[in-house]
């Protein structure tokens, strides 16, 4: 896949914001050993309302810097990103890095899994509406009932309040829709979303008096992750990890907010690529 | 103040956004025969998430934009904004055309009905953190006692659902903050608040059992820009009334949230700014 053997090259993980660290760290508790870089593009957050231009313009020059960086592998840890700018990065990074997204590896779940089952999925409203999921699910001929909805706000609501009871009302809101109904597994299809997923949980035990499953990539991501780097003889299993985590714009909120998601304190340092 | 004295040249108004649309709708109201041009920088929307340096260089060159359109008075219809970057704004325009921000008004009217009053005011983390209101209220000697809280989410959620019950859910937890209990009344420092007024209305009025004032900027402000145009011999009081409405990144939901704002259905246009 690449020329540049060296395993000792970092990931690459990049965001609209700091909700990927999410995923960021789930691969570290997966690949232990490997370096990595994170790039959350704060100057633009949300992508959600974003344009598919200005989406694609942002992830191609990110990209840039990623291989700049020498990435091995560059994860695209943003929903909004991968359905408005996946096949344009891979495109444009060629054999110089493996490119992952955060679709793909769920829709592989997917197909093993859930067949003939009703499946509801969450988002922000740009991802929702550009049916990446369901244009692959289709295109897979999965025989699987998909209802996508966009739940905008709860990004947002959770960077402001954290996992706290006023998530309650607007999940009783956005989850009263039709299309979320008699569902057998919720798709996260968002990087925030995992932090609040019991919250979720319980929403459905009380309304559906049942149990559903609550799909978040982030796990499945790391393995899929893991399993390239192995393939392609990759994988860094030596040494100490090094870490950067770099925001397009810097504010003390964000670096409160990181905590949140990746579950530690980390540095987070102002990357000026808009400058 | 300006060498230009024809009248006919626009009102250049700026926001993060379309929230700025609701001090538009006031402009129009009191000033229906001037020609307008509104810029909302809808790629860095929201401000209140940005730091003091992205906002000053995002203000500049949208200010440059408003000048090379001639505007006779550029109005900065955005707390971030106007905490940010009014100072720098102003220096940068010098005497090209008249600058008014959306905290002068209000402070002005402070002075003269609110003295040994409590005030509340809420607005973007942005607004709060900058101190703006605090500061003018401070350096006139004013003997009012301004407690003011951030209260971030609001305006993402009333872009969401318009004024719909869930606000009233943010409205509980953000308004039983100590510092905005037992108070007169209360500045909606955000443009997007005036939309949810009665709403908070009567928050106050279930929760202090009594009607404070709500302190709603928009028409303040057009009254000033009214003077303002008054005193420099500008105002334009005959021909049929241009409105251009420009965003720096064009999706759909804005086209539609721009109604919730005007008032009206509006044609956004697309301004390439940054591109």
């Amino acid at each position: 896949m690449t020329s540049n053997h060296t395993t000792s090259r970092p990931i690459g993980i990049f965001d609209s914001g700091i909700g990927g660290l999410t995923v960021a760290k789930a691969l570290v508790a997966h690949l232990p050993k490997e370096n990595i870089i994170y790039f959350g593009d704060t100057a633009h957050m949300p992508y959600g309302d974003k344009s598919t231009a200005a989406i694609q313009a942002y992830a191609v020059k990110i990209a840039q810097m990623l291989l700049q960086q020498e990435c091995k592998l560059i994860l695209i840890a943003c929903y909004s990103a991968t359905a408005a700018a996946y096949e344009l990065v891979k495109e444009y990074i060629g054999n110089r890095a493996i490119v992952v997204n955060v679709v793909d590896p769920v829709v592989h779940l997917l197909k093993g899994n859930y067949a003939a089952k009703r499946i509801g999925l969450i988002g922000t409203r740009q991802t929702v509406n550009s049916n990446i999921f369901k244009r692959k699910v289709d295109s897979l001929k999965l025989d699987i009932n998909l209802s996508a909805y966009s739940t905008n706000l709860l990004a947002s609501a959770i960077e402001e309040f954290g996992n706290h009871l006023v998530i309650d009302s607007l999940l009783d809101v956005y989850l009263a829709h039709p299309s979320l109904q008699e569902i057998d597994a919720l798709i996260l299809a968002c990087t925030h979303y995992p932090i609040i997923k019991e919250r979720i949980l319980l929403h459905y035990q009380q309304s559906q008096q049942k149990t559903i499953d609550i799909i978040d990539s982030s796990d499945i991501v790391a393995q899929t992750v893991k399993m390239q780097l192995d393939e392609n003889l990759l994988l860094n299993d030596q040494g100490t990890s090094n870490k950067h985590f770099y925001v397009s714009d810097y504010t003390d909120s964000f670096a409160r907010n990181a905590k949140l998601f990746f579950g530690e304190t980390i540095h987070l340092e102002h990357y000026p690529l808009w400058d």
